[in-house]
Parts: structure tokens; sequence; C-alpha cells
């Protein structure tokens, strides 16, 4: 990849999507129907890539190491309906259609707690 | 701090929040009336207290190696008014009433471009 200037990053309509030290960047998947966001991972290129050619998010774990199709095991895949792209080209958001729910835990959304005070309540969704 | 389970940081209503390797989060900041994601940033622990103490989002700028109050040079504040907590609990939601627009291009959100096809399309917004 060539290097990109800031302005032909933030102000062109060229997608060079900008990988840091480890290879990733952000992707924030959120609800098409509802705009919840549904979860935030990461992608490296291939995930990305994998995510474009078959329009199911892909991700990076970085825990594994490796590529991870969202919905593999469980079924539970994000079909994505668009890609947004940040001012400097280091997230995503995902604007998706949800299998079923997004998060490990049975959740709609991962996000499924607000910080109360010094303690965590439950958001009813 | 001491080592919380999974169990704990996932289904407890403890706060245990889960910098990474960089003693970094995710923050995502997400619009109040509107549901539009506005920005994604990094949080270590210090952006965090700063944003609970002061209810102005800040972060830790990566680039910059140091604590970061959104809108410090453009007044463009970003007041929080929830902060959620994914299951694992590396990354926030901030639900937020902006002060302006949240970009530094000047755009209500960093999220103006959508990928359409090889190139980006402006969003309309």
């Amino acid at each position: 990849m060539t290097e990109a200037s800031t302005a032909d990053r933030e102000l062109g309509s060229t997608f060079l999507p900008r990988f840091d030290a480890q290879g990733l960047l952000i992707a924030i998947a959120v609800d098409s129907a509802t705009k919840d966001i549904l979860m935030v991972a990461y992608m490296d290129a291939e995930a990305l890539q994998k995510t474009r050619e078959t329009g199911l998010a892909h991700f990076h774990s970085r825990s594994r190491g490796k590529l991870w199709l969202k919905g593999e095991t469980s079924g539970h895949f994000l079909r994505v309906q668009e890609i947004r792209v940040d001012c400097d080209q280091d997230a995503l958001e995902l604007v998706v259609t949800p299998e079923g729910p997004a998060c490990h835990t049975g959740a709609r959304s991962c996000f499924y707690r607000r910080l109360d005070g010094e303690s965590l309540s439950r958001i009813e969704g």
C-alpha cells in the first residue's frame, strides 16, 4: 500500500483502510433496524476481505489470533448491509441485519448494562 | 485490581473495565438524540476517570500519547449522559449530547462516508 496523505484519507473517495501497528482496525456492528450497537471487535485485512466477499461479518480474534466468522458456531450471523468508514479510516461501522442475538451471552446486544454510580445495571431491551 | 472471573465480568454488576495490553479500551460515542455513532476512540484509566468526574468525554490519544479532552480546542465537547459496558468490559458506549460537530473535519459524525463498490460515497446526514 502506498502512503496516503491525510487529505486523501479524510476527504477523498478512495478506500484506504488504516490498520494499526497490530494490523487491526475497529469494526462496530449496528442493527440496521434499531440503530443499536450490537458488538464491537477488530478486523485485520483478511477479515475485511472475507466480510466484503461473503456479506457476513468476519473479525479477527485477538485472543485466539485468527479469523473468526461471527456466527460460525452459534448460527447467529451478522448480514452486512452497508460499511461506513470514519474520517481517518481506522474504524468501520457495519450496518447489519443480525440473525439472532449478537452477544455470546444470549443478549441481543453486547452492551446490555449501563454504569449506574459504581455498579452496573441491566438495560432492558 | 484483582483478577475477575469471566462470569463476574459478564454477568455481574461490578464495573471491572478490562484495559488491553496497551492499557486501553474502546469508547464509542453515540448521539443520544439520533443514535448515530459520532466517533470512536480509545480510553485509558485516566481518560475514563476524567470522563466520569467531569461528564465530558475524555480519550487517550495514541498518536500524541496523552490525555485528550474532546472539544478542548474546538469547544465541541461531548456531554456524557450514560455509559454502557459490553459483555467482557473491554468496550464502552458513551451516550452523549454533542456540543457541535463531533468530527474534526466539521462533519456531525466521523462516519460520513460509506463503501460503495470500491470507492467511498458521502452520506448525507
